[in-house]
């Protein structure tokens, strides 16, 4: 069930079969010149879409801006503080599971929002509020991933263009691909004798986009995305599984 | 144009005719038997996106969780803090803004939004970073919905009730609509001798609406659409007609 | 009896019977060139004070700064941030909820107040500290003010004048009230199809003043000051017949 | 002048040439069984009107709830977090300073304001906003303190106590002044090998006195009161006789 | 024992005797031409060090930044807001606290601390978390330190010139001791009129030093530090003697 | 120059050379049953230490307790919030900062405090206050770790063992290191199906260890501190050949 088709007196009653709930999550930002600024979030909406018709699931409305500042120079970027962020998911997660849904599942389209998210599943678990764990569609089928693509399948490179494609390629301007890839590094970030000085994007890529985004398809987007929905699919059975309790912490050694 | 949707590069050629921003913002919250609990991020998207192919406007996208721990009681309502949802917020705008655009409009779709949205918009102006009002729907047309209801068109009532039947009817549980208005007080709030004492919800109508539902009805919807859309694009022409120092305030008498 | 004339000994005797705190805060703003920048306080210290001869009460001291930042740009204006001061009442109210009187009217003279008071009041509640409504005024009696001026009752308009008059009427400088009211406007703010755009009073209002501040009389001001000081008497009464626990919120439905 | 008392208009006439502000801040707290719970605003409230009637001088709103959270197990004590007492200080000066009045002296009545205070006065100088020293009227006159008591002048003992009675002596409850010293230790607070572990006045007090209360009278507190205002006089011409620019702090060695 | 130095497993058992938890804090802060920047948490890790052969007590790491900011002006002064400080000294003692040690000393070598620790130490107990005095090693013989100098032992002064060189004479500048004296005042700050106007140090000492330095000797050092260290031996001692909950404060009188 | 040993006026003269500060920090912490559990400041202490001979170089003081709850269920470990420590490490940084050294390392040694770093260096950078990237020892040789170890150099594993074998071997317990591989996984965290689900370290291992640790030796310690500590030096004199303005991010693309 998507949560905001409900009425309050319908969700009531699917709410009692509910065991997990799911918060997907993004970003608006740039994602080179190639792929849509709403790349992370629609992805996010994506994945969580495939869960809809379990009874065991709700999912709530997704959260389309993300901690992106480091990506504020180039157009369109929009952005909130971690510190906000964090909150809001927190605040939305604690919202659930004050009518009884303390397991989660954050899907997240973002690597800038993972920080943000740990510490509101740490600070949820420690105050037995709820079981809130982030799930990463690009690192849930690593080896797959290496299969198909020769360069990293890093922010806006070969992974997430093939994703795209396969999830929205209306909006995936294929002409641009090729520049996008220009003076792309092969990884993100960069390092200098160990320490990482590449704050922004901007300071170690021309275009935004990290990896050769031209080595994205089609068809590797859908495999992308079925394997990475199956491992999702398995992710909340496991959690079904688990009681919440089992999932809390202990107390000390 | 719908931000999400372009490219980091279209996104730069678009923005050089784009004046005024709107940002979307709505709820996740309990209106009553009959109506979806999206209702409130659903109807606030829908005016954003009458807009959507001015080339001097760009629409962001739905902020879908706000201020409604007032509805908690109710199965389904989601929540941020004011303090988070103001931050949220204003730094959507600020990021807008950084990119050239700093006229806005918030359209909102949820009255425990307002005063937050306040405090974000008098900052925004004060720190001469955007002009950014608030635009609620049911407040644009007041006489349409006096001629159109006989009761107060207020939270999950006639006028709403109207306005889901247009924009969603699948998702408008009309046998539950009798339900919705049983019990129901006439307007929204409790007061004693000039104190408003109903600070939940739940203290004054135990369906969670407000006014006779039952006269919500498609072609009021339509009317009350319609109508509404027509005074959001006059404000846009309005805010396109002033220049942003014009709309800044004065220092001091 | 005024909390702050008693010693804590004399307090702790008292206070066994005391039921109901009454918390007067305003506001130290412009009010137009005719009434003094304190009005508000003065006038919820004045309402607070009918209440001091009660057993069942305690009258705390008076806030005399608010959330007035909408004014600054008038001389002599103070004010704090809407967090600060919500704070600042809140922690107020929790020290006498400590001393076992947990219930309280924050007697508020001024509008720009009501959103941070509410705050607080919803806060309080839900933590089970203390039930505190506010109590404004002004809106106590809407219809003998309906009845006694023919413009709006808003800020330094007629209503206002009057109680000043009838409470300090050697801080009225009545041969300024003409001056008050030319180019005031009818009603506050400033509406544009239905968006709020006048976020500091100077936005739209010369002077200062909202209404026809020459409609104020001693005599309008004598009948509102106890027809109101009736209204707050009774809600009183009402929150003493009523037990802290029946005040509190449902968990939920 | 009061600032309270003007109108907007005649405030911005007075204001021309005023220098100094004056904030009287205090508490609202126990003071042992013979003085009232209001001493400290009262005096504080008591030492600005000495200074109403300068042209160089505008008196802002007394502030009536402090930082006193280590007296709340005594009936009828108020506080306020030592962040939010800083914050509503900090806000009103800054408030005062928006209209041109950049100096200004915190008549201050209660030492467990001095902290708050003094951050506040520091942040404020810091940016270039205000030079707002705290004035405490119990360190302003050493000498006389010693000449007129045997045992020091702390929390609601002799100094103290004269002063009420000076100010308010219809508030004194005299006959509970024995009652008042019994048990009182000599000084404030209580060391065990240099470290301070009375953190709450009940761990060292039982009467919630420092101090023997019987040695106050009248005439010394005329004589503190006059002294004391004296000392204040001579703060204010100080300040007049400084810019504000040679008050503010070097940046660098 | 010092914490760092044992293994988690060590620690364990170690701490089943330990009754206190020493938190050692200073600051780096100019201390005069002579004196090292790091003179104040030297000295309270000097401090702290004669404890930590006692199988009661567990000495925690040195906290060397503190509030420092009034010696900004002054090459090399690095300074945390007081905030910032109170929270970190809060989480630690709290962490501590967690493992079974409630009780302990914050063992200070910079009276711009002394606020912040306040704030901290009634919280943690406020909050039955710790009780957490601070211990000032020069407030804790201040007989001695009358006996052993003529002018006041302030900052940079004879006391803490002393106690350098008995703890690290390679870094005092012995040389430089005249210099740090010329045109340092007798006391710390400047006072007008009963106001403290110093609010920085470069205000009132052109050398950063108070009182006269060269007064200092390793003899008097010697004194100081062994007379010091067995009040603090004796306070560890008084607090072993207490139960964690005889040392909680009342709730009410 | 390490900073805390100058006084004032040295460290004006030796600052005038001086352009990278170097702060190292790192946590108290479990390290299993065999290493201290300040290894990860000592860590930093020492790589800092290798610089501290160097004229355009200056050490800060060590902060010694960090981000570290998820270890606290292990006897003698101490955390600070992450909003609390990055504030602790801005301000220092700032303080630097304000005596004219505008770039800086900070040396770390534990991995829980990267996320923090990160949000304060993209801060202090933004506001044009310092460049002040992160360096991690255990990430700047990580060809080397390979080559010397077959498992992972984890958490308390064997390139943290051997750097403490090095470092300070009488507070390695070397019998205990059996005992700490027991049960240890082989990489950092629980993941299922792409989600960490390993909040906590207990919630994944044991005794507080990843990796083997027995792999760990004297001798790779060595190699392990001089290939690091090269590193750190070849990254200070990168930043020397670097101008701050430089370093700073463009505006916008």
């Amino acid at each position: 069930m998507r949560l905001a088709e409900h009425t309050t007196t319908t969700a009531a009653e699917a709410l009692e079969t509910v065991d997990v709930a799911i918060l997907p999550v993004g970003s608006t930002e740039q994602h080179g010149p190639a792929l849509p600024l709403g790349t992370d979030f629609m992805a996010a909406d994506a994945f969580a879409g495939t869960l809809d018709d379990r009874d065991d699931v709700t999912v709530l409305p997704t959260l389309p801006v993300g901690v992106s500042e480091h990506h504020r120079q180039f157009h369109g970027t929009l952005w909130a503080r971690p510190e906000t962020f964090e909150a809001y998911v927190t605040e939305t997660i604690e919202s659930i599971a004050s009518h009884g849904v303390q397991k989660a599942v954050i899907v997240n389209g973002h690597g800038g929002n993972v920080d943000a998210l740990s510490r509101a599943a740490r600070r949820l678990r420690a105050d037995n509020v709820a079981f809130a764990p982030t799930w990463n569609w690009w690192e849930s089928t690593p080896e797959l991933s290496d299969d198909l693509f020769e360069t990293e399948g890093g922010h806006a490179g070969p992974a997430e263009t093939s994703l795209v494609l396969e999830l929205a390629d209306d909006l995936v301007r294929e002409d641009a691909l090729d520049e996008a890839g220009e003076g792309a590094p092969e990884g993100w970030g960069e390092s200098v004798h160990g320490a990482s000085v590449g704050f922004d994007t901007i300071d170690f890529t021309p275009t935004g986009a990290v990896g050769d985004p031209t080595e994205g398809s089609r068809e590797a987007g859908e495999e992308l995305f079925e394997a990475a929905s199956a491992e999702l699919e398995a992710l909340v059975d496991w959690l079904v599984d688990h009681s919440f309790e089992s999932l809390l912490p202990d107390d000390h050694v």
